[in-house]
């Protein structure tokens, strides 16, 4: 089996644990969750890995390159999912480097730094609304105030860690030292169509775009829908309608390319067919490859929605509910990225990632990269219709193998280049 | 006290029965509905008029003019309101003509025909959905099937009319000769704001507008509102903005300027602040005071959604929900209405009716007019905060009057002319 058949049927494998008979659902620390866990560990340590779980859950599996000063690669992903999410989102990132170690192994060969694979028990914050539980503590970005969240069965986090055996008061110590780290690497499924769009196989992530969201209200004048001549209507609808659509022409027109915008909740509040709408609300979504032209974008689309609002006789309000700022990927890592998967003939198409990952989060202490693979099905995740091939996982694995290796040159040319 | 002002008092009156305490809420043969009755019914004696319920609950109050082969003149409106509805729809063209009535039996006025003032039971549809119940017998248009509608609560319609002492079976009898009735007038508040932006106390209705409804699906592609970029997407959200703003535009520019167009229901389905939207929904309802305009500018909104749909890589379906068409006034009423009304100096305005009204029901078998008095509070109505004044109710009753007595004249003046 090749490796990259071994990685889709790991990924398959995974998949059979859900929280919902029907669906693909692992929230972090239910009874699917913790299975999913326990494959991943004995599949860890199969591929010859020293296995631990750390404080919050996460199953973290250590291949030592034997030279006692030498720095550690980290590199994985997520295991949990969103309610009803794909195989592959996360746990590609997992079980990708876990079959390179295993290749290692079996082939001898020996990198100039340790290399550890990180499963992250929690990203998606689907049960705690936690996003980025796992990753966060190694970087020193966890917030403690996170386990008295309750989940919806008013189950407290940290009680919930106790019974699962694991050790709330000891994640702020997961904390690395940023100087024993080479830095961080994460191979994810596009989780869109860009690539598919393209033909190509593998992308390489240049930079993780921020986000920052809006809730819109609009208040007009309700009225009957038979009595009220149009020139007279201050219908909130069709305000809220024309906004949503500034927003969508801004975006599309935007000179970076990389600014995208939705408008994911649009609705005529207490909505009757023959009533014009008197309030309408909707979100705003904004995210770009940096944070410039995105802020740049959303102060128009604001300054647009006023306008609108103004010349329709409405009133608009909104209101912050979140403001991420975008990670930059490692520069000369892209390249190095780059130049392995342009070592196999491949485009090596450079894309900013609309969607957060672990990456985000350990980007804001360590050099980090991050390798896109095709997305097949139309770019469909966050769905159980998700898929990729083992063909692009098997280019995937080896572009990731010669990354690899050309860090290691790296790190053992410095001192040489230092010597000099 | 004038006679608007005992027409205010008594809707005032009235406006205290509600089926909810905090609110104004009428529903057919509720507590709140039997107490408004009893109350129209002891008005009515009181103005000197000789009273009948009817089988279906419709309170009627009847002022003969002594001439046997006289011919009857049929005014009203309805007594039962929306849910929190205003204390003068419906109501206002119950209690001005009984107002009317005790002026011409105190003044010893006759006209030259038997006037009968319907108070009708139920035209709004809140509790069986039953619209037009009160008139609809009176004109042969009686559907049988709605007694055996169901309330929210289980109980038959029919079995609820027993329960009050009405007689189900009694209904179809109701209907009357159209050779004995000289017509069907209606005085009713405007329910919108055009005469109040006129700064008019009076309209005369035209024609009541003829409605039709759609309900319209929108399917996009759903995604990750982070990594698809703009020229992927197939936001069914949009798509859908755009086809409601082509819907006001259309009717914004319609030659007849009587078209109005609602999407009074307009959501994103199942929408999350970071998914593009897979699926939109929207009604849309269409009036105009004639047909035609109507049709042709409904044709030309699905045209419009349909070519939006194609360039947007989006499917659009509709359904049809409703089609009623208009009913236009009689035009030798419109005439004497409007005359009388110019008679106090007043401008007469002509205008359609967007609202139906038991007018267009009883407009389908017999000459028919209808008054329109300014709503105030911006035109505000179906709301406690529904309101008018004294003084156009004064002047609605002149008019009214008025109207009334060259309708007489025109009787009286018709054998004559025979004769010549």
């Amino acid at each position: 089996m090749s490796i990259g058949q071994q990685i889709i049927a790991a990924c398959e494998r995974l998949g059979r644990h859900s929280d919902d008979p029907d669906g693909l659902t692992v929230a972090y620390l239910s009874a699917a969750h913790c299975a999913v866990a326990a494959e991943l560990k004995q599949a860890m340590v199969a591929a010859g890995l020293a296995v631990t779980v750390d404080a919050v859950g996460n199953v973290i599996g250590r291949l030592a390159c034997g030279r006692p000063d030498a720095p550690t690669l980290l590199t994985g992903s997520h295991f949990d999912t969103v309610r009803n999410g794909g195989r592959f989102d996360g746990r590609l990132g997992i079980v990708l480097p876990i079959a390179l170690a295993r290749h290692l192994n079996e082939s001898g060969e020996r990198l100039p730094f340790d290399l550890e694979v990180a499963a992250f028990a929690e990203e998606e914050g689907l049960r705690f609304a936690s996003t980025f539980l796992g990753s966060s503590p190694l970087v020193g970005q966890f917030d403690a105030n996170v386990l008295e969240c309750t989940d919806a069965s008013g189950v407290r986090m940290r009680d919930a860690m106790k019974d699962a055996g694991l050790d709330p008061d000891g994640i702020a110590g997961l904390r690395r030292d940023p100087a024993s780290l080479l830095g961080y690497y994460e191979v994810h499924i596009e989780q869109g169509p860009v690539l598919l769009h393209a033909g190509e196989a593998l992308g390489v992530v240049t930079s993780i775009a921020g986000c920052v969201r809006h809730c819109c209200r609009v208040i007009g004048t309700a009225g009957h829908a038979g009595t009220v001549p149009m020139p007279l209507r201050h219908d909130a609808g069709t305000a809220a309608a024309e906004m949503v659509l500034a927003m969508e022409a801004r975006c599309r027109a935007d000179p970076s390319a990389t600014v995208v915008g939705t408008a994911g909740r649009f609705e005529v509040v207490r909505g009757a067919t023959n009533v014009i709408p008197g309030e309408a609300q909707f979100t705003i979504d904004l995210r770009a490859a940096e944070d410039g032209p995105r802020d740049r974008a959303l102060a128009d689309v604001l300054l647009s929605c006023q306008e609108i609002a103004r010349r329709r006789g409405v009133s608009f309000a909104s209101e912050l509910t979140m403001k991420v700022p975008a990670t930059p990927c490692t520069p000369a890592w892209v390249d190095a990225l780059a130049a392995a998967v342009a070592g196999f003939g491949l485009p090596a198409r450079r894309m900013p990632s609309g969607a957060g990952h672990d990456a985000m989060m350990m980007g804001r202490a360590l050099p980090m990269a991050m390798l896109f693979v095709r997305c097949g099905n139309g770019g469909v995740s966050h769905s159980p219709a998700e898929t990729m091939t083992a063909a692009d996982a098997e280019l995937a694995a080896a572009a990731t193998l010669a990354f690899w290796r050309s860090l290691g040159a790296a790190a053992q040319d410095a001192p040489d280049r230092a010597r000099e």
